[in-house]
């Protein structure tokens, strides 16, 4: 089975990145679809889920509804270590239905055993801003320090969960196979010979030992 | 003008991505010329400058010789900042002649007005303690121990010397464009993809502002 996992810094283009590698390639693209069926099995909000298990934001301090309705949270909801172990469990099952590209979530440790293709996006400060700004909802007018304030928070989150779970840090080369730089190029221009990289990888990994 | 520089850590098979790399893209390598200009101007043995500024020997320990002769070395030998300096020129001046890739030598930094791809290759200590003994002289008997020693070594000076110049450390993904994983990919493989890589990103160079 090829996995390719994205792991990326906020603003970067990496699920861009990601889901244009999996329509190259030909491979099934995971990002939301996790949420979503996290959402189904713990009978929580995606929205809220998305808040908790990727933004950090501290469960307490948000009203959320379950499907249509506005309701409490269930006790289970304050243990976010139980969300990431079901986030977990089927990232894994889904790796294994066939070929497919997976966003975040710390995939790249979750499946190491798999032996995924591990990529990390990144880019310059000043170039994930104006990333962020030219994809905001229409009527967000935010400051660059605003925007880099969001930045900084998610990626410390994303940082934070990465850490608890790997020897390496977030963002260290030795956990990845490719890290690719998105300041100076555009992730569409990108796409072409990284998809045929992670397909010489793919077979290159048969021959080579773990 | 198109750079690409090559960072890399001992035994990851950089070397040999730079010279494939230029050989497919049909630009100039620069790799041994750089210390061989520099023996020339400073009537230096090549080889007491690759140990003085590849390997940080410390140069009181080694006899060397001048040409074919053995002689003392001259006071401004001990200076390896001096022969940095001279080196840094002789970097710059390679690097105007045209398109070029540059192993080594801390050219991603010197280079860095010139926005060149900046690529380090890298890969796990087994993987390249396998490179280093498929590699070695014949005749070389070394344990695994010994090579691992060796190569966090030169690692170690490498990284030394480019923090001395560069905000970021050594190895950090932020001073790079580009950080490839050779240890499960065979380097000849990786060429055409990356060398398509390059060009897109050169091209995509003139259309982002830095």
């Amino acid at each position: 089975m090829n996995v390719i996992t994205i792991s990326r810094e906020f603003g970067s283009g990496g699920r861009e990145l990601g889901k244009r590698l999996a329509e190259a390639l030909g491979y099934a693209y995971y990002d939301r679809e996790i949420l979503e069926k996290l959402a189904e099995q713990t009978e929580l909000d995606a929205g809220y889920l998305e808040r908790v298990l990727e933004h950090g934001v501290a469960d307490q301090t948000y009203p959320i509804h379950i499907g249509r309705t506005f309701a409490a949270i269930p006790a289970f909801a304050n243990h976010s270590t139980s969300l990431l172990a079901c986030q977990t469990q089927i990232i894994r099952q889904l790796a294994q239905k066939g070929n497919c590209v997976i966003v975040g979530r710390n995939a790249n440790v979750i499946l190491s055993e798999a032996r995924p293709l591990r990529i990390f996006v990144y880019g310059d400060m000043k170039a994930r801003i104006a990333r962020c700004r030219s994809r905001a909802p229409e009527g967000e007018k935010l400051t660059d320090q605003q925007y880099e304030k969001n930045i900084r928070q998610v990626d410390k989150y994303r940082a934070r969960i990465h850490n608890m779970l790997c020897d390496y840090d977030w963002g260290d080369v030795r956990g990845y196979d490719l890290c690719v730089n998105t300041t100076s190029i555009a992730v569409k221009d990108a796409v072409a010979p990284l998809a045929e990289y992670a397909g010489i990888w793919f077979a290159g990994r048969e021959k080579k030992p773990e």
